[in-house]
């Protein structure tokens, strides 16, 4: 049984609304988004393993402690972090909730919240407890696409996701939002990402299919190397679909899972496109690797060498460059049994420079994607990492824009 | 005992003679470098800790094992690091260090050799045979300023440093060059750098003293966080002043250690300044840390972060990435006691912003050097990092110029 992806349309699981709308934290744009099961869901979430975790996180990781698993609705603001804002921050994460919580008439622990955007800023209340009717009058399952919209920052547009399928007859769907675009590193789940679907499992199992669907997608992928104080994976259940519970680790679970990582894949892809600056989109493969662990590090080591995503940007099949990330990256290996592969043009074997075609190599590097593959001679081990090139425009967006 | 430190004169040690020629290994520019030792002398060098070592820096740690400790010459080139070149790339490096010999009359386990430019590309030896006697004609006390023309790739300008001291009544002096200005990152030896000295030392004190040295300049600088395949700091010491043998670790042994430190940290700092593109030279200072090791780490993250170096190339008082990337530092410490300032400015205290004046932060972020302290209430431990911001000017270097 496969999953059917779309990565533009907007087909949300049953039971499911949404909105987004301009509350005024942003001076024109979106900035306020509700999420909601309009039956008893389950949750789990992923959090930054950054140790300043921003008041909205230290607030969903409580409220997942007490709700037994039971998470309704999540409410997320763009345009300003919460973090590093002390103890008004954390009233103001709480106040979110039991406003979200009052709204949908559940209790406040079922809700989860989530801010992005500029740091140790206080996040203004008025804009969000004075909107608030409204926020709640514009749910709908379309609403999906003005959340989407309503969570990005530097992003240049919005990233969603649909998956289809079935299960033991029933239609079940999985759908996704996520934003960039910047402090995009792969420790636990990177950026914001909320999914919903109504497929039916136990808390237990839909956890370590996010753990799992996690680790092959958001943390393997980089944009800067860097891990905000924000970042969170959530992912709301709700059984909708009327298929049977999934509560143990046979083909149904393994479906799931599948679906689940397409999703997170997909989104965690549409970040590393889009992010900041970024022109080009860049696969990383290492292949014949000793370990899975050891394959991570060093496809991870050349995801974040500036002088790698650089020489991209500039379209340069500087090999020399990914092989001396390959040096840093702290894992041992047969450097004479070293092959890199740019496109399908072999650049290095052997640890050694092999004479190559530079035009056909350039016209491989002038495309928007790219794939760059590392062959070790060490084991039968790999790994995946999705990156993006280095441009001027990540300098300006962040040399003058305050995140 | 002070030493006298200048950055921009140079003042050699005794017996110590240098030449730096266009070979013809880069189109114009000098390219070729060679450093000797008249009167016997012994030597200590660090090399990268990337797991592909260039050729060059193989035959230099094969010479350092054979030669039991004299080192009498270092043969240089720039424009190719003779990097991932096979046994081709070995036989060249050696031959190197044999055509060094033959010009000096000396063995060739006493001759270093180090290159530096484009990884991968064979290093003809021919305009090294063919300029080898001219290389040795043009030897001479003041030919360091050559040398250190000869040795530089993406550099804008030559780095150099004496350093002018007394040792029970002889004059002594430390000299080093240096070259950058990318690939610079804090692990072992980082870039080019040679230093000459009159002293008198035995070989163990000389490497102790070399690894104090570097910890405390050329390894807590950073440009870009990657680390090439050739990175050398290598010091040569003759005696020649006539001072008396240093040979345990007391005051004469701290006063030299001083000069050297303070010639690296020089020659270190002039690395970073001139990092590609660079801007500005950022200090970070971290205080009241629960180690060193930690106090370092943290320096480290924040010097490496590019959301840091990016709002330092805007002017921009962002001092919440400072604490994101301090977050990142994997070091466990009480979040509610971190303060930031920049320069003078208090901008975060207890891990929360404070109110502070917008146009001053700006003036001090106007300036070409920027002091940013982090201090922590979770110990007495403290630690430096230099490091620069990141323009638009690396990117334009690295994305169009092949290293």
């Amino acid at each position: 049984m496969g999953w059917e992806i779309n990565a533009s349309e907007i087909d949300t699981p049953l039971g499911f609304q949404a909105s987004g709308i301009h509350s005024g934290i942003k001076e024109s744009d979106l900035d306020l988004a509700l999420i909601f099961s309009e039956t008893p869901s389950i949750g789990a979430a992923l959090f930054t393993e950054n140790s300043f975790k921003a008041a909205p996180v230290q607030i969903s990781q409580k409220h997942l402690s007490q709700n037994n698993g039971v998470v309704r609705a999540i409410i997320v603001n763009s345009g300003n972090a919460n973090a590093c804002t002390g103890e008004t921050g954390l009233t103001t994460a709480l106040r979110m909730t039991e406003i979200g919580a009052q709204l949908l008439n559940i209790s406040r622990e079922q809700v989860l919240v989530c801010s992005t955007g500029v740091i140790g800023v206080p996040l203004p209340l008025d804009p969000i407890v004075t909107n608030s009717n409204y926020l709640k009058q514009q749910l709908s399952p379309s609403g999906f696409g003005n959340a989407a919209q309503a969570i990005l920052t530097t992003d240049t547009s919005r990233k969603l996701c649909s998956a289809l399928s079935n299960l033991k007859g029933k239609q079940i769907k999985i759908f996704g939002i996520t934003k960039g675009a910047g402090m995009i590193h792969p420790q636990m789940a990177t950026t914001l990402a909320f999914i919903v679907t109504d497929v039916a499992i136990t808390q237990n199992l839909l956890y370590k299919a996010l753990n799992e669907a996690c680790r092959l997608s958001y943390n393997s992928i980089s944009v800067d190397g860097d891990t905000s104080t924000n970042d969170t994976l959530a992912v709301i259940a709700n059984g909708a679909s009327n298929s049977p519970v999934i509560n143990d680790e046979g083909a149904d679970y393994s479906s799931f899972l599948e679906g689940l990582i397409q999703v997170c894949q997909s989104l965690a892809h549409q970040v590393t496109r889009d992010g900041e600056g970024a022109g080009k989109f860049l696969t990383i493969k290492v292949v014949g690797a000793s370990s899975e662990t050891n394959a991570t590090k060093i496809a991870r080591k050349v995801s974040n060498s500036l002088l790698v995503k650089t020489a991209i940007a500039g379209e340069d099949a500087n090999w020399g460059r990914i092989l001396m990330a390959i040096g840093n990256s702290g894992v041992s290996f047969n450097n004479h049994g070293v092959s890199i592969f740019i496109g399908d043009i072999q650049v290095c074997r052997n640890g050694e420079g092999l004479p190559f075609d530079e035009r056909k190599a350039k016209m491989i590097l002038k495309k928007n994607e790219i794939d760059v593959t590392i062959q070790f001679n060490d084991g039968n081990a790999s790994a995946y990492f999705w990156t993006c090139d280095l441009t001027k425009k990540y300098v300006d967006i962040n040399a003058y824009y305050r995140t």
